[in-house]
């Protein structure tokens, strides 16, 4: 049992070590480079090496994984953590044995993932991410007007157009495609042109199309730039507001104070003078 | 009589009931999905269970609008809301029995609209698209500009170049036409080296637009988003104006009252001590 | 001479008159209305409606600027004017009789440009063309630098791509007009393959030219929003600033007044205690 | 040695003269020209005059940096700064002979790069340069995760698309180029159908990749937006702060002084009143 703590201290040790983590993103950098590399076409001679150190990439991430499992102390804790999750399974799936040729198609895609490591390992990388996570539910409603567009012009020209041809409005799929395509305007006036041929008012449903979507799209993009501008705003005014409001708020405190003061003052003057009878009638404010 | 009014309240209250609106959200998306999966090829069988969904469906939205009339009390009251005649229209719409192939089609055209009240159901969304309107008559004015600069252009295309390609330059219209192609990029060299061919300066034409429409069209997004940033300036004006520009003004009403007392203070001393041979002369600032 | 002086009133009066310049903008939008439809194909006795129109158009143009030139009084304070200049030219030219067809064109296209009138009548649309114009010489060295880019990188192409294919990379400005299209991403790919099957790391050639380009008009696009939000702050920040600044202004002044106030006080209440032996040693801060 | 000093002093002169250095700008323009000319297809005798144009543009050249290093005084301080480097390898590279047609080729390269000596002549494009420079590393780890998703998408590619077409996804490398090209909507839709009619749902790759490509990029040009509005904020933050900060700031302390006066003046006064047997109890705050 005691052992088993050694154990633990030094896999905790290891697994926070700046040269062990260093030789992790090199290993994984090494493994891109090796999956870069299988997709030219080699000698099978060069392909066997490949082979080869695909295995050893393979065993040193089980072991990597295992050392910062025991490293955890539980394996509730390892799990709980959405990253160690990912590489658990990225590593679980590489190992798995693949011998037809559609699974070994598998293997080798499941092992390109490996190189998202890189995010989780990189923390500049890993807020990047969780930027960009956490900024995908702010546009849930106008994503969500968005699909509606698309969802609606999409049913109109599946029903619309689908005689004229089934290969861009064959279903509503299909459609919704061929106007994200509209959308990136690629080649867009080929499929305008082809339904114009029978309906010649059809320009309207793709102007009006890209103007909305357009439209939507820079509201959207604003959206985000404002959102950010604000939050850095609130960010700098904390700081500032330390400055310059807190100041005036002082003046404010030391203000009051100074009225108390002289208010006290003229009270102890205009006693002194009552006795004489040159006072004039109080005039308070 | 009173009948009627028990009858009203009880539809007002299902009308306000967040079930009865969720259930109205759940039958919309319904319905959304069973216009698209119609767009698909079924068996006969199939469409036949989609029609009577389909009249379902309209039967629903019937129901749903006769409560929502009832509801509001007066037919002048229910109309003036402008979603409520959207929504009127939509469902008498889809209630008109077609039979023959072209207005089957509209029909099914009408009932794709139907995915719009979900718009005018969900809060959100309807915040969302009455922004959007709003934002149409700010960019009045470079819209007529950049109109004009198209007209030109169009004009120019459609007299100059119309021998050499009548499908591109036929009319103004189509040259309109051509020039939207053009400022989206979309194959606009194919149109440009066409005329190229027989006026070799043509490039200046086509320059000369996409530069003019290109800076037009900059010009209007940065006065969208300069616009919305100063709206949103001025309502953190107000938040931020109630705080620190709130205490400035405090501190200049209390200051003038300090100085008022300051003033009164200095006159009971000097009346006091005006007895006295030492007094300076007056120095009033 | 006096009735001339009587007749220039009534001319400046008639300018100036509201409905005179509704009635010139309404025949300006007729004229383009007449220009659009004169690129349909009509019939014969249409056409030559069209042309009486014209000639009606061109008539009161004519009497138009003829007002316009005895109103202003003397001839250079109308010339001295940009847009009378323009208009004077516009009329001027259409008045030219033409009979052969490569004139009559040329006449044609000048009558578009009377279109362009409504930018000179409608005050809204000239101040955004001001504001496009005065923008122009703001970009002038990233407009520079875009252009000696765009330069090296033709002579570059034009040099080694020119036996490749004549008519993208023949001489310094064809290559400069395709890469004008390589910018704008239309069929880049078509101009990459092709030199990349006789150059294949011609691809460095078009990736590098394409970052630089988009980065610096990235830059040219933040420079002009920077630059108008920073006038905007500018006219803000005086409208705010005799709000708030000016406060703080009023605040100095009379604490600096309130202070000799004090001065005098305290001046005023040592003098009568010094008669008094409690006094304690002098203490100014 | 003294006769060395002295033609030093006037070459230092010389090379500070407002005069010589607009010179050299315009045989830099000059020689551009000629460059440019040089792309077209002229008769030999031209041609003739271009090449002796361009020895003459040579020695100029030649001259013009033997003069700058002499003025410099030392070599070590004359290649010190980086843009006198480029131009003497330059000048150096323009005057290698060269005989041969492949030489010939490069020759005429390194004599383009001449133009890019306005940059480092004409200050404003220098500043320019200097800033796109500088904004090279802040965008380093955006940059490197837009890298790690090119670089994913491109080995799935290139492992599964790898049979469709050799062209597009024949190895790792082709395929970041196929998929550089479907970031700029360029075709991409060709590209799509392709592997569509043999994996039907290979549209979920495209999307994806455009989304989140577009995304991070939307998230580089927003953090560049950020970035510049900033530094613009603490610049007019140091004028602004000269300005009502440091007037609060004045506030601050003279409040703070009249705070002490007041203080010794109602101790004066309550010492004068002590006397009087009205005294009330004292209440400081």
């Amino acid at each position: 049992m005691i052992a088993y703590e050694a154990l633990q201290a030094r896999f905790a040790a290891l697994k926070s070590n700046k040269l062990f983590e260093t030789f992790v993103i090199v290993v994984i950098v090494f493994s891109a480079l090796v999956i870069g590399a299988s997709t030219y076409d080699f000698q099978p001679g060069v392909l066997e090496v490949f082979a080869v150190l695909d295995i050893a990439v393979t065993l040193f991430f089980l072991a990597e994984i295992i050392v910062r499992m025991l490293a955890e102390g539980s394996l509730r804790r390892f799990f709980s953590q959405g990253w160690n999750v990912f590489d658990f399974v990225i590593v679980v799936a590489s190992l798995i044995p693949v011998e037809e040729s559609q699974m070994a198609l598998l293997g080798r895609l499941l092992r390109i993932f490996r190189v998202l490591r890189l995010v989780s390992l990189i923390p500049e990388l890993r807020v990047l991410l969780n930027a960009f996570v956490s900024a995908i539910p702010r546009m849930g409603y106008v994503s969500l007007l968005m699909f509606i567009i698309f969802y609606v012009y999409a049913a109109v020209g599946s029903i619309v157009f689908h005689p004229i041809n089934e290969t861009l409005w064959g279903n509503i799929s299909i459609a919704m495609l061929t106007l994200f395509r509209v959308a990136t305007f690629e080649d867009w006036t080929d499929v305008m042109y082809e339904t114009m041929a029978v309906y010649p008012l059809s320009w309207i449903y793709y102007l009006t199309f890209i103007f909305i979507v357009a439209f939507i799209f820079l509201n959207m993009m604003i959206g985000i730039v404002l959102e950010t501008l604000q939050k850095e705003h609130e960010r700098m005014d904390q700081v500032t507001g330390e400055g310059e409001a807190g100041e005036v708020r002082w003046l404010r405190e030391h203000t009051e104070i100074m009225e108390q003061r002289l208010e006290r003052i003229e009270m102890l003057l205009r006693r002194q003078t009552r006795d004489e009878p040159r006072q004039p009638p109080a005039t308070d404010g």
